[in-house]
């Protein structure tokens, strides 16, 4: 969490002279989102998020994620919406980078996440894979397992810095995920990031999801297998089965997941923590100087990863098919 | 500008029980405030914001900062006033730190401040002076010319790392203020920090002053001479006699400087230039590993301090006593 790139009081004050929003109030960078620099911006239309795009954000799929809120949001999804310009782009350019208004969404997001929380994300999710139908922008999912490898190899000669055996590890898991991955499930557009950071809740209800810079297509169970990750570990890295149970009760409530879709958890769930695996030891091994984001540890997804690999039927993840 | 302390939802939620302000809305920790955590902080009562006071802020000194910051407010100040408790406390404690909870101000620092701005930021110096009269508690300026040659101690064997010949700048200079320091000014409570980022503005008006943690008792002028400084130099570090001019003229309207006071400035100045290279100096040589913070070059301050040596009267800071 940061703010990148500083911005003036008269740069912001130009800036909005393309929008409907009336004269600036207030400006504050808030300490939210890895990837770019956001500022809680008030107006006298309200409260926005102005976000300033870094460059880890490829800008030729900004008009991707800005119409998928878009169309999300369109669509009965609770999410931020970009504010059009008096002109009708949604991207801007500001401090030199490019730039969207978005609204602003109440709620906290949570940083232990109970069983109702779990079941909420899981519709949640849902809401999103059946909200994001129809939408007409299509973008691959370049963290997806064909691109796996090629991201290990970044980093395979120094996995063994991180943790002993943990390039052994990832190689043999790397074959027998190329030899078992699935290539026919129900697919669609993805949030691929659905952490309960991007998560918000407002007096025990779910107040809506933000954050859709990794949102791509592929299939909508590997969703699911990020979210039982992201959500259904503790803090000392074991698996909450109740939560996990809560979460899948949650996704099929809204969207009901298919018997091969259930059947190819634990390989999507493997997937799942190899995708995480492999970009946290890529930032843990190249933190750059002057870094002002502390690099997540990949033994956790180590850990994720050895407890799918002792998985060996989807039942395992709570779910009980009988009772569907 | 940073958040060292991350706090959770059900940690911010517990600790709202505490205060008459409803339900947690939302929480987005903010980029603002060097030495403490802030969070902007929205509840059913509206917008705040919580400070998580951290270790470089002395805790025994936040009963005067927030009593201070209530004085100023119900005596016409429109700055930041602590939130009560229902037990009537300001001061609390979250995630292991003392905290406060104080109203929200509207407004936008500006980043090259013009000259109406300075007017503005003077006349606002001069309220707090006037608004700070009456108030009982006290704090000793601990940053202030007795203590500056134990900071420079700490500093001096390396001080020309930084640039050759500075470590003789400063011992030359500080022979010349502990010579030529003032002692008998008008002093009350200062804001001692009135940077233009602490200095709130709405609509081309001054909207309020934030920040009360370095404020102290001292010479009123001195106070004046802090802001010189922080106001009234470019970019380039060349001195901008207009805005000068401007400043004082802002004062005057609303507190009249006294002969005595006038005429000290430029020994002041130098002062004021003295203590913000000796922190500055100390800061950019002492970065502790991990720092979120990028410290502010000391150089800029030594450029002051010898623009200030070069003044022979005050008249020189646009000052036309006989038109007073």
């Amino acid at each position: 969490m940061a703010v990148y790139t500083d911005i003036a009081d008269d740069e912001v004050a130009e800036y909005l002279r393309r929008y409907d929003l009336g004269e600036l109030h207030s400006l504050k960078g808030i300490a939210e989102g890895v990837e770019n620099s956001n500022f809680l911006l008030a107006t006298d239309a309200g409260q926005f998020i102005l976000t300033l795009y870094e460059k880890r954000v490829a800008e030729a799929d900004l008009p991707f994620f800005l119409s998928l809120m878009e169309h999300l949001a369109d669509h009965g999804l609770t999410c931020p919406r970009p504010v059009a310009m008096r002109d009708g782009a949604a991207l801007g350019r500001l401090a030199g980078r490019p730039s969207a208004i978005i609204t602003f969404l109440d709620g906290v997001s949570v940083r232990r996440p109970k069983k109702d929380h779990c079941r909420m994300a899981g519709s949640a999710l849902a809401a999103m894979h059946l909200a994001g139908q129809g939408f007409e922008l299509t973008r691959p999912n370049n963290l997806s397992m064909p691109h796996w490898r090629a991201l290990f190899d970044k980093s395979a000669g120094r996995a063994d810095e991180v943790s002993a055996g943990l390039g052994g590890l990832i190689a043999d898991e790397l074959a027998f995920l190329e030899a078992s991955w699935p290539a026919d499930l129900p697919a669609g557009v993805l949030h691929a990031d659905l952490f309960p950071d991007n998560v918000f809740f407002l007096k025990n209800e779910l107040s809506g999801i933000i954050d859709f810079y990794f949102a791509c297509n592929d299939m909508f169970a590997y969703d699911v297998a990020i979210c039982l990750n992201a959500w259904c570990f503790e803090p000392d890295w074991s698996f909450n089965v109740t939560k996990a149970r809560a979460l899948l009760a949650g996704y099929n409530e809204v969207r009901a997941m298919s018997e091969a879709e259930f059947a190819h958890l634990p390989v999507l769930c493997r997937g799942a923590s190899m995708r995480f695996l492999l970009t946290r030891l890529y930032d843990w091994l190249n933190v750059p100087p002057g870094a002002l984001v502390v690099p997540k540890d990949p033994a956790e997804y180590a850990a994720r990863l050895k407890f799918h690999q002792s998985v060996a039927a989807a039942t395992e993840y709570g779910v009980d098919m009988n009772a569907r």
